[in-house]
């Protein structure tokens, strides 16, 4: 039978998360479907930004590390964010880019495994993780090896120093078992780092619980910290006294206004900090979190499966015809909050989705990319998008578009 | 003869630099001799920040990747800043942390010295620097060796790899000679690396005509870019075809947007990016820099040279007397544009100087430190600013002052 726009209707009636949408900037006439790249704007930043710029930038100047904060806002920003990643709020902090930090990590690990001579990693990972691997590797003599994500845990050997690996593929979107892969990784006497880009914000996780001993995330995409937003980075607190990590700058030492030649490492999360934090970035990111003051994660989870799985239902019924095949597993518990379609016009169908104010993503060579950021997507906008990939694959609409311009970022 | 005031307001009167100071915000009331470490907030940024955040973001969301020039900012900011460094506009970009960058540029010199055994650092560099010098020799298998800036092409032998020192002093002030010292370098046969934390908009700078091979920068001291704003990034074009650094990441990739699983290095300068850079305050950096528009550095240099001969001249006339003395070179052809002075006192004089709207730093132990951005500072506020230092010791005025809170930036 037949899913109907008015049964859409009413599950936004009744979703626990409806008053979340409020808090969000969303232009007129855009379905924004690619919160899973770059988050919408919270309307707690504009006015947060305005005074980091105007007064305490402006007028308090230098003052402003202390009376204003700067310089606790990593440690802070990563205390309010645990919450979010079932962590306690002396392991995380926001600083830096995620391969920039997985690079910390990623050395940090196999300097507590000596001895073991390969790094294990995800095949089909997000292409800047690898290449991340690839350079620890080479400065440390280390081998690789890549094996799809859900092969990891069987792979992992007594040779294996570090396995690194998403918790959500980028691409298909298919979610691993933290807590098992994890085990798995622990048990062959390996250290697993996660990479959170896809999960933090938009599924439940529990790190502790899981048993992790080093993630990073991305503060751009669920979590809605704007363009670039510094990344969070995770070091389990019993590994914090051990971690030893190669990019040690100032804001990671003991006392760093003391100006002492020497590194002496931070206590605790703060020796995952290098150098001066992007301060506007930074703060953008904190404020940008109050989107989530009082919301549970296991809300946003349940939601962003139930949009997810009508998606699917309505890719079944109005696109399957097309020749449109899922590309993301279809059981939820597996799945992250974004859907990939395959088809082998996605790039034609993609644009002219855009011109019709419908926003997704394009990831070469045939996927079209949906996120559904549960804080404001509504199931509605789930019918209607659909309906317009309908609309847009039957008439052929992408024929009617005007050429790419040479170097544009698609 | 005692240096009068009106002779201060005079030269104010000349200074073909003048019109520049309404190009900043500044608090009324109060005397910044910071800049050094926190640059003023030119008028161009708030406007362009709102922009950023409430339409390019807000409204345009991930288009603006493409629509608004974010993904080409790294590499036109370092164009337009390129100018202001002696540089060629494809020589320069910016991202991420100086230390950070440092790193990777410390790395990539010392492989294209392969078989040299040694890293030459500057013994009283910012402490930063050094560390991240300890931190690539370990992973390189390198020694280190640290003699003062001033004894380092004298130094450099046909082990050396690489040499790096800061271009001016973080705490004297004190300058090298760019083209002498790195010919020295090249003769034997290493690389020099230069931190132009304290020169970058506050010296003339000629990185080409130098020789220079590789540099760092600080956007947020001098070219007033905003807290913790992304660093520049400075590969000479004649190593850019070798040049193989270590945080490889998708922005340094050639063709990113493909999702190749292996690392393809971007040409040119772009190799020199890791991942997403931080945009709002990659943004705030490029818009900072409008300030710079038709400036010369060589007007900025020799004001900032009268600016620092008069505050030494007031010094010895109004502070020797209680046992200041002047931490930094007389000679303006060997200085960069700030001052320190030593007392034992230091940190309550800059204390209480605050506390009176006179704005300075102090660097343990016993430092005052007074920077002197050309654009924004007069020659009446170096008299009025040495008059109150007078003022202060001469009353013993950090008596009168509460206690620093624990755990305060000083």
């Amino acid at each position: 039978m037949a899913i109907e726009r008015e049964a859409c209707l009413a599950q936004d009636q009744n979703d626990p998360l409806a008053f979340a949408r409020e808090r969000f900037e969303l232009p007129p006439g855009v379905i924004y479907l690619d919160g899973n790249s770059l988050g919408a704007l919270p309307k707690s930043v504009r006015p947060r930004i305005d005074d980091v710029v105007t007064r305490e930038w402006g007028q308090d100047l230098i003052g402003s590390w202390n009376s204003a904060g700067w310089y606790t806002a990593p440690g802070r920003s990563g205390a309010k964010l645990a919450r979010l990643l079932g962590a306690q709020p002396n392991e995380v902090t926001i600083t830096d880019s995620i391969s920039v930090n997985l690079f910390k990590l990623v050395v940090a690990a196999a300097r507590m495994r000596p001895g073991r001579r390969e790094i294990l990693a995800e095949a089909g990972n997000f292409p800047s993780d690898n290449h991340i691997v690839e350079s620890v590797a080479r400065l440390l003599g280390l081998a690789t090896r890549y094996v799809p994500a859900g092969e990891i845990a069987a792979s992992v050997t007594q040779d294996t120093a570090v396995a690194t690996l998403s918790h959500v593929n980028y691409r298909t979107a298919e979610m691993q078992d933290m807590a098992a892969v994890t085990a798995a990784i622990q048990k062959a006497g390996a250290l697993a780092v996660w990479d959170l880009a896809h999960s933090s914000g938009a599924v439940e996780l529990d790190l502790d619980g899981s048993g992790a001993d080093f993630a990073v995330g991305c503060g751009y995409k669920y979590l809605n910290g704007g363009p670039g937003s510094p990344s969070h980075i995770y070091v389990a607190e019993r590994h914090q006294a051990a971690f030893d990590q190669p990019l040690q700058g100032w804001f990671g030492h003991a006392d760093p206004f003391r100006f002492d030649d020497g590194f002496a490492k931070a206590p605790g999360i703060r020796a995952a900090l290098c150098s001066t934090p992007p301060m506007l970035s930074l703060l953008a990111f904190e404020a940008a979190l109050e989107a989530y003051d009082g919301v549970e994660m296991r809300d946003v989870a349940a939601k962003g499966r139930a949009l997810c799985d009508l998606f699917v239902a309505l890719a079944d019924e109005k696109l399957a015809r097309f020749g449109v095949t899922l590309a993301t597993p279809r059981d939820g518990t597996r799945r992250g909050n974004h859907v990939s379609l395959r088809h082998p016009e996605a790039f034609g169908i993609v644009r002219a989705l855009i011109a019709r104010g419908i926003i997704g993503d394009f990831r070469a060579p045939d996927a079209m990319r949906f996120g559904f950021a549960p804080l404001y997507i509504r199931f509605v906008d789930i019918y209607d998008a659909v309906a317009a990939i309908e609309e847009v694959i039957a008439s052929a609409a992408w024929r009617d578009l005007a050429p790419v311009e040479a170097g544009a970022v698609t």
